[in-house]
């Protein structure tokens, strides 16, 4: 077999003009500032510190104005999300090596990513989110404080990003299909755990429904590489569709389940539970994405006449039907149309509508539907943990022309 | 305006297995051997040394193993092929500042990036191939060496690219439309050209007709990042299904004409001549790529047992219609599957074929049809220059199964 690549690092040595261009990417956002800026941590010392805000060294944001146009999001440019520590780059040495072990089939089996790669081949894009992205919409009327603890994401916790592997049906066929009675998917990640706690609160090991089998695939391959340690690799279980926390990094156990793990990112996070109470199994898991969509361009400023506002748009489990902009805030929309090739329907589609701009305040605002006839709120419902928010009025994008 | 990525260079600090990977990557061309590799060029010194193959300081191809199957081919990846100096990075020191100089319209103008990118928005994902791939497979059948002068490229001068940017006629409407008579697009590159030899010599000017104004595009980004400056930005002119040398780099001046640039690089070279001749202008120019496909993996040896024949596939101007899988040298034919998404008719397609091997030697090879009803031939028609290869028997993989 052919040896992909390995890992690397990228070391971004930044011309004289980064300092002006990380001002002028602030946007809305006041931690994008350049003299708030974190550094980037160093398992990610290869990412775009221009393009992204570091929130902690687990969490870190594209920023709004580095979302581009072409549908897909550059490894350099993805939003990070870990729940736990990244595992050491050792197990990215030899990727074929890497072994998974397939229980809940009729023969259950330990196989190496080298020979995942034999058992079949497939590409999707799936738009990669945070559960909590958008998180800092969720505001109290009065202070405009965040109503919830966890990171203030805005827009940036996502993207959207091209996957390669194996179907996780064709494993499963190769194994002699389900075993009886299983009724969920269960991957467990490769994190090494610290010692001295329970570990069914720290893994992360999540569940989703066997629906989902036709759908998932284990993934070697990102946007053209071998997926990289920090999104996973060597092998990523993606669930498209589903939000990021079901996408199983270094994916190490894949259980078909009778059951829903009962791993605490499980059980009790995770859910969409009231504010000021905790999570608990009764409440809806944090699983299908909903409709979503925002601005990317113009931000903050522009100058009076022609001008093109974009932005992305996608449907979560459907593909985007349509979109709407508004440039006075909800109260008239126009019809966007779509920007380039459709890459199917997890993936998110670049939007446009060409205005004329006189000098003047605008609130610029988009509307997404999904194929299904889901239409985006103007208010996103309240949650305790603010996740999946999909309302329309938070990432208003405030734009002077002059 | 939202300011975009400034200009990047990264530099791979490659792990330990580096040298090992490296090696993997051979495949079937000696050029890619480890211990022959030249070093990275100074101004492409953040591309993935592992996955390219340095001919020259202007010529670096992708290694075939390094290929991936999930469509868009990563910037660090994608081959470089340069007729005259790259231009100094000050040129996208201020991205939007870049000026284009409009001609053979109605109201000729010089705008500049950031008024073009108020005048339209369109995404497009093209081949960006040299005209020159596959070259090293016009081969002499007694020798078996290539039969004219030039880069050896295999088939690694090539890359499924997404491009962002102006649709150019959106510009030439704002500019009150052709100009009468004019039935070529000609662009200029903004290479600063060595003083004391004839200009016409030397500029990188190309005509294509006028039949393609609704498909140009003028890219400001490629694969969601500010293009770059190797690959032709700030703005690079993108002619959808033609050759490498028809897409502008730092498009400096768009002109609408009545006849081709008389440039050296459009009148006598990059023409479709009799080899041992010189290219004229009655020689057909090096337009529209013909259709042509090749396989990525596996390459030189495989475990006996199930195998997935994966490769790439395009129609130049047309969509990938179908592609034919051969492991026995063309004897016998099965149609692959598709993989993936499709990114329209300008783009490549990533195809397999799964297939059980027993120990044994194989050739594989793939022939692709496009929506027109072009087959690859056996053998590409011979000529001078060893441009437009689309032959299926010479990137034929020599395949041991153990």
């Amino acid at each position: 077999m052919t040896e992909m690549l390995t890992m690397k690092r990228r070391t971004f040595l930044t011309g004289s003009a980064g300092a002006v261009v990380a001002a002028g990417f602030a946007g809305t956002a006041p931690l994008a500032r350049a003299q708030d800026a974190k550094p980037l941590p160093d398992y990610v010392a290869w990412k775009d510190a221009d393009a992204l805000i570091v929130h902690s060294d687990k969490t870190l944001e594209t920023k709004r104005g580095a979302i581009g146009t072409s549908i897909i999001t550059p490894e350099e440019k993805l939003y990070i999300r870990n729940n736990v520590n990244t595992p050491p780059e050792s197990i990215v040495a030899d990727r074929d090596a890497w072994a998974v072990e397939f229980a809940g089939v009729k023969e259950p089996k330990t196989l190496t990513v080298a020979e995942l790669k034999t058992l079949g081949l497939a590409t999707v894009a799936t738009v990669l989110q945070c559960s909590g992205n958008g998180r800092k919409y969720f505001m109290d009327q009065l202070t405009g404080d965040q109503k919830m603890s966890g990171t203030p994401w805005t827009v940036g916790a996502a993207g959207c990003v091209l996957w390669s592997g194996v179907p996780l049906k064709a494993v499963v066929d190769a194994l002699g299909g389900p075993a009886d009675g299983v009724r969920f998917i269960t991957g467990t990640g490769g994190e090494e755990l610290p010692a001295g706690l329970d570990p069914k609160d720290l893994v992360v090991e999540r569940s989703v429904p066997m629906s989902n089998l036709e759908n998932v695939i284990l993934a070697w391959e990102m946007n053209g590489n071998p997926t990289s340690l920090a999104h996973g690799g060597p092998l990523r279980m993606i669930v498209p569709g589903y939000s990021g926390v079901n996408n199983i990094k270094y994916v190490k156990t894949l259980a078909l389940t009778e059951a829903e793990t009962d791993a605490k990112i499980q059980r009790t996070n995770y859910r969409m539970h009231a504010l000021g109470e905790q999570g608990s199994p009764d409440d809806p898991p944090v699983w299908e994405q909903p409709v979503r969509s925002w601005i990317t361009t113009p931000l903050e400023s522009a100058a009076a006449g022609p001008a093109q506002v974009a932005g992305v748009a996608f449907g979560g489990m459907n593909a985007c039907e349509s979109v709407e902009v508004s440039v006075d805030g909800g109260q008239n929309w126009q019809k966007a149309n779509f920007v380039g090739p459709d890459l199917g329907r997890f993936a998110w589609r670049n939007f446009v509508l060409s205005v004329e701009l006189a000098p003047g305040s605008y609130t610029l605002v988009s509307r997404a539907t999904d194929t299904e006839g889901n239409v985006q709120p103007e208010e996103s419902e309240m949650n305790g943990s603010g996740y999946s928010h999909n309302g329309w009025r938070g990432p208003a994008v405030a734009l002077t022309v002059s």
